[in-house]
């Protein structure tokens, strides 16, 4: 970065460029296995405009430029760029019109999904996608994130209606819009969901709400073996059973959430966590097919959490899974698997990650999200033991390529980042030159989070 | 188109390369307005290899190509090219594979969705996408259908899950999978999705189903005005009620359809459509609720079509709105509108229709798929009286505005053909270039479907 483009910056944006090394050690990572890499700078623009000035003197100048959330992801898609400037969005992060009649509402880049909701509220509407962590829905729709919900109602792919997003030559662009649907030429909104940063930045949000449900009920179901507990929740798919969340955790992550949430009442063996979501009668109706077809797998009878003080607690200790794994060593971090297979093949792809976890001796927390046959093993290690994370990389790539095997993803929501790079060209080999070829037409000098999601030479 | 590349094509289809007047004149255009414009030939392929083969030889000597199924697009998509060959993918029509227990397939793109339907049947399971046309599921792909249970289930958009598109090269590549969910690497699948045959050819789609449910009710209800009838699905949606379809139709367009498909019991008056799909007491739970929102807003009592054949006849009206219409008139055209606006802006949108048709003086019957804000003014004209057609674009343009002055889209669900380009201009004026340059990307030569969606110079 030359001497130009820092006083430009800086006579831009004042106090808010800073190069100090604890800042920008502050943005060098997200939640992810790498080592931090700290940018020449980091910035905190507060408008789209002051965004586009940004990436049109990046571009001009051709300095990598990384886009930041709240630094929760998980595959490196935030590692910093030695000789590039990272953008923190977080001071764009005003909700800027709520529609509750139309259920939607638009939000700049780093309001985060807690912050929605709380905002909501009052309405009677909530924002269903309902990833771990408490992530900018910038962050979330730049890689196609998921998590607890989605079973029921889909995922950051279909609920995001439109984008505000600055390009790297500085154009700011609108795409999409407020209605349910529109075929107005190509569908740019879903281009740019899922990019990673790699071919603008996203600035605003349009999101479609859901009603708060009239009844809202959690259950809690522990089975003898983890097969029984993932057969029963593939059996509720299957049965077309209308369920809201249906999340699995096997028995050791059981035991390490009740130890880190201090829960009562439940044990740590395998377990699936459901919750319903519809009027009193037809939750009824629901839970009573599901209780029966838990029953025929050997499952518990159920534990319930009815209030929302309960239903809160018990969702926490699964929203905690990261953190509680994380929390196994001191300085620990933690490498997440991420596939996802066809909902026939969830059983078999389980059950094959438990025994190459057995084989290749590591410690295999499992938590997953049944109704979409996507499932996490959340694997704990300490990053001074350099050898250990070149075996978590073999597991990986071992349960990457039985899902492949199983007509499975490589990634059902955590994106490619640095960390699945060579898995892609697996997954993908016919298509990532047409990708490629989108990121040259948007992005010709390759400034935008460069080295994510693939190598362009 | 050459001698030499005459004589190619030949050599490859046989029989199935075409260069006769009547052939030509067959797939010369869709259910549009426009006069027909015979392609120099039309060739049916029958495998992607062979598409391939045509794209890259088309590509080569700059011919343009023009991707047919069933014909049934209403904007001009499908308009013939002079200087260019017509591709009809009618022979492609096979149902690839079903995964039952997954609730998903794969198809050829010109299987249609009543052939897969009736194919379904006997597993339980339904593709739930019903346009009016009995449209190929490519086409449908294509131009980003919907129709009468997007409001449950989804437009194209979202239950596409992968395809296999033939590009202007000749390569054929797959995107996406198999899965409910993937976040590997960009969403190539939804930028093919309604792309309107201008970035490549579809030649398989790969669907979400879903379980036919067990228990269907379908119900009509009369409205003293259109207001009353619009305002009631308005406050239905509010409610969040989930219905399967909600469709309206205005007294004109009732008497067309009534008179079309000899039905009895029912009037020529503003009228609601419902259906509800679900166990049966939670059906009779939501119906509770509409039938009160109908009454509130003078509803008339409802009339139930409980089983399959009144049922389908009930629907088979709504169904035939189009081809209704075209028999007002021998030889007669439809120009069908198709703006899409947030749900609290549709009683506005549907009434200032009525006002402009009148001020316009044009017939305007109308259908609206109202829970997704979605509405056609379906007019009916005689394509021999040219002063007509200028009046029913003028009125469209002037729909089209309002529209878009009430944050709504120039297409829900159609496309933007030939018919609304600079429409899309006015939408998008700021994310126009972006399509563009893909399109540039992807498809250097400007062979494919030239000239719909967008003009490149």
């Amino acid at each position: 970065m030359n001497e130009q483009v820092e006083i430009e910056l800086k006579n831009l944006l004042n106090s808010r460029y800073s190069t100090s090394e604890s800042t920008r050690g502050n943005y060098a990572r997200g939640e992810d296995t790498y080592d931090p890499i700290l940018s020449k700078a980091v910035v905190f623009p507060e408008s789209n405009e002051e965004v586009s000035k940004i990436l049109k003197l990046c571009n001009e100048n051709k300095i990598p430029v990384i886009p930041f959330g709240t630094g929760t992801s998980l595959e490196g898609n935030v590692v910093g760029n030695e000789k590039g400037i990272t953008i923190s969005l977080e001071k764009m992060n005003k909700i800027l019109s709520v529609n509750a009649e139309d259920f939607d509402c638009r939000v700049q880049a780093c309001v985060t999904k807690e912050q929605l909701n709380e905002y909501l509220r009052e309405d009677g509407i909530f924002f269903p996608i309902d990833p771990g962590a408490n992530a900018a829905l910038g962050g979330m729709a730049s890689t196609s994130a998921s998590g607890t919900m989605a079973v029921k109602y889909g995922t950051m792919k279909t609920v995001i209606s439109g984008l505000t997003v600055v390009l790297p030559n500085g154009d700011i662009i609108n795409t999409g819009g407020r209605t349910k649907k529109t075929s107005a030429g190509y569908n740019l909104t879903n281009l740019f969901v899922g990019s990673e940063g790699t071919l603008g930045i996203i600035t605003e949000v349009h999101l479609r709400l859901s009603p708060i449900p009239e009844s809202i009920m959690s259950a809690v179901c522990h089975f003898p073996s983890l097969e029984d507990a993932v057969m029963t929740a593939q059996q509720v798919i299957q049965y077309g059973v209308p369920i809201a969340r249906i999340e699995m955790l096997n028995a050791d992550q059981m035991g390490i959430s009740i130890n880190y949430s201090k829960l009562k009442d439940i044990e740590a063996v395998p377990t699936l966590f459901f919750e319903f979501h519809g009027s009193e009668s037809s939750n009824h109706e629901n839970i009573k097919i599901v209780e029966e077809l838990s029953k025929d797998n050997k499952g518990s009878s159920f534990k319930w959490a009815k209030d929302l003080e309960d239903r809160n607690k018990l969702w926490q200790a699964r929203w905690d899974v990261y953190y509680s794994v994380k929390a196994l060593n001191n300085n620990g971090r933690v490498y997440s698997t991420d596939v996802c297979v066809p909902i026939s093949k969830i059983t078999e792809c389980v059950k094959f990650a438990e025994e190459q976890a057995k084989k290749f001796g590591v410690r295999a927390p499992m938590v997953g999200h049944m109704g979409d046959g996507n499932f996490h093993v959340v694997l704990p290690y300490d990053p001074e033991q350099k050898d250990i994370y070149k075996k978590l990389r073999a597991f990986n790539g071992t349960l990457i390529r039985k899902a492949l095997e199983l007509e499975g993803t490589i990634t059902g929501e955590h994106g490619v980042g640095l960390h699945k790079k060579e898995y892609l060209l697996e997954q993908h080999p016919d298509s990532i030159p047409v990708m490629k070829s989108i990121k040259r037409t948007l992005d010709p000098n390759n400034i935008m989070n460069p080295g994510k999601i693939f190598d362009l030479n």
